[in-house]
């Protein structure tokens, strides 16, 4: 690909997604539904204007490397304390719910399998892809709405850091029995490592940083390095420790949350996400989508995921939301937030894959997953809010 | 690559960037020979931690199309058409100058050839590598220092965005000669076509988004849509007509530079250039480079072509300068600012090789030429800045 056709791609996907973005708005969804759909219409499911590329999905990942980031510096700290035992409940029964909901609906539609069997895997491992909570959408909707540093807000993105950890705990259990090179053991060592250190390194380079940022305070090199910071923390969360990478720039964001500039960081990383990084996320989301070979099995195969894979999540997070005394609507709005799915889900996908448990038309149903909860849970989010009379005023 | 690595190469580049940089400002030096330096240090010159990569070079492009769209926003419409004539003078001379020195100066090396043979044109090639500034790290210098708005800045940016064209026209000429399917009436008329259209339509765009921004002043979508402009010219500019997409961006940033937000415009665009895309761009320079297999008469050539380059330029443009009355010390400046070459040298360059006309070696001595020139000029520009006592107050 010529250097220079980049640009095009890139003046299409900014234009594109800014129109549909303000065309969502004007019908009162949330703009990043719109940025998606520019995605569906530029891509190859409609206009095929632009191809998804290397590049397209790089700057997407650094899109929501950046969102991730942005949400840990917005972290309210004494919030997280207060809400954060009731987030691991949540996360867990998030987690639990739909890896038995994405089971049973395998055996409900292909047959019921014995336990230990290749089918039986197959069953598992649908759950398992239904498990991981995507957040960086239901953050950007809730930041939209002035939300994301509410009680609920706060609730939300813990449950989902959290399950995000959960549902990596599961995989490698579910993998270790059928892969008897990986290390059930070694992996949850190497997870419990990375939260030590984090908390560890990250209380260093907080007082580190503090003092330098005291120095410099409002100077380019601070967003710089918080930025370097972020990056290398999301590279080492995935390249050492097997955890998504977004997970480690959320918890660059938390350490540097308390600093005086934490602010500023915030704002400097926003104009770079809103204007570039951002609708690459949101817009390769879309563009990635192809439904050009799809058979009646798979389609209906292909609703019923989506379908357990939305209600479960609501059920089970809201369930548990409501025994923590949050009131009715407000559990139904962290169920509908944990709903949505994203990269994990497909890469969790791509591992089933490469190692011949699922069939790659697995991916239809994962990819709808993805974009149905993308579009859904944006919507009732900003419905729910917005007809919720008692919630708390917008926090902009 | 797994798509992680890129935070990694980011993290290093962003971090060593700015040390360097900094570094550079406490010798004296502009930060951008420091961040070359970072990139020499970072690559396969020295420590080999960060490999050049498509996506790097890609990240590149977009940092020198974002710098030459900043400096057409900054541009001051009334200091360009002053100076237009004499920029256009200067940069005939700066264009026929270092044509003929780096043709005389491969005769003189390898021997006298007759005129049409292969060896001819080989020498005539030698000297068209050298003709086409390359303005990117001048515009930054300029900047950082504060007199891109002077008048001497405004004629060396002028004049190098001529000189490209011209550039690009002997090019063609030469090639022309060589390939008899090139027809260099029809680039030619390209040429011409592509700036009719950008006076018409830029024109036309102007009015248009000047009665939008009133509408929308200081909201996000203005710098969105400024950015799409600027890359769908850049892209236009080197797909259909064959010029650099450089060349299309700064047009871009001309045609918006009189729009009631063009500082806002280019406030957004710069905290985007700063913190993500002109490092890449500068350090990219340096991660490309590569002087593993390098032999003696390699070197020697090297030499002599680095050498003749720049001074062709300096007494080309200098002269020119002294002869339509700058003073001494401005006309100096002016043969300095225009000795910068850098991507279109590579793609001269890369034409050459892909034709037969020169040899793979030959890059050596190119990529020492754009390596020697980036860092000589900022911190000659500098020295000759800061010494001058009668220049203007910088503006920043």
């Amino acid at each position: 690909m010529e250097t220079y056709t980049i640009l095009r791609d890139l003046a299409i996907i900014f234009i594109s997604a800014k129109i549909c973005g303000l065309l969502a708005r004007k019908c009162k969804a949330p703009m990043v539904v719109g940025e998606i759909v520019a995605g569906l219409i530029i891509g190859p499911c409609l206009l095929g204007i632009v191809e998804p590329s290397q590049f397209i999905s790089y700057m997407s990942e650094i899109g929501v490397v950046l969102i991730m980031f942005s949400a840990g510096l917005e972290t309210n700290l004494q919030e997280l304390k207060k809400s954060g035992f009731i987030a691991f409940l949540i996360a867990c029964v998030g987690v639990f719910i739909p890896l038995v909901g994405g089971g049973l609906l395998y055996m409900a539609i292909y047959g019921f399998s014995e336990f230990g069997s290749d089918e039986f895997f197959r069953a598992v491992f649908t759950g398992c892809i239904m498990t991981a909570t995507s957040v960086g959408i239901t953050v950007e909707v809730l930041k939209e709405l002035g939300y994301l540093k509410s009680r609920v807000g706060q609730t939300i993105l813990s449950a989902a850091i959290i399950d995000d950890i959960i549902g990596i705990i599961v995989l490698t259990f579910v993998l270790g029995f059928k892969d008897p090179n990986s290390n059930t053991l070694a992996i949850l060592g190497k997870v419990g490592l990375f939260l030590v250190l984090t908390v560890i390194l990250g209380y260093v380079i907080y007082r580190i940083f503090k003092v330098y940022d005291e120095k410099h305070v409002h100077t380019r090199r601070i967003p710089i390095i918080a930025i370097s910071l972020c990056f290398i923390m999301a590279y080492a969360a995935e390249k050492y420790f097997g955890i998504a990478d977004i997970t480690g720039a959320y918890f660059a964001g938390i350490i540097l949350c308390s600093v005086r500039d934490a602010d500023y960081i915030d704002r400097k990383v926003n104009i770079n996400g809103y204007m570039f990084f951002a609708p690459m996320f949101f817009a390769g989301i879309g563009l990635k989508t192809d439904f050009s070979n799809i058979d009646t099995s798979m389609v209906i195969f292909s609703v019923g995921f989506v379908a357990v894979a939305l209600l479960t999540k609501i059920i089970g997070c809201g369930a548990v939301g409501k025994l923590c005394k949050f009131s009715w609507m407000d559990s139904l709005k962290i169920g509908v937030g944990m709903m949505t799915r994203g990269e994990v889900a497909l890469i969790i996908t791509n591992k089933g894959l490469d190692m011949g448990i699922i069939e790659p038309s697995f991916s239809t149903a994962v990819i709808s997953l993805i974009i149905v909860s993308s579009i859904v849970t944006p919507v009732l989010l900003k419905f729910l809010f917005t007809k919720d009379k008692s919630a708390a005023k917008p926090i902009k």
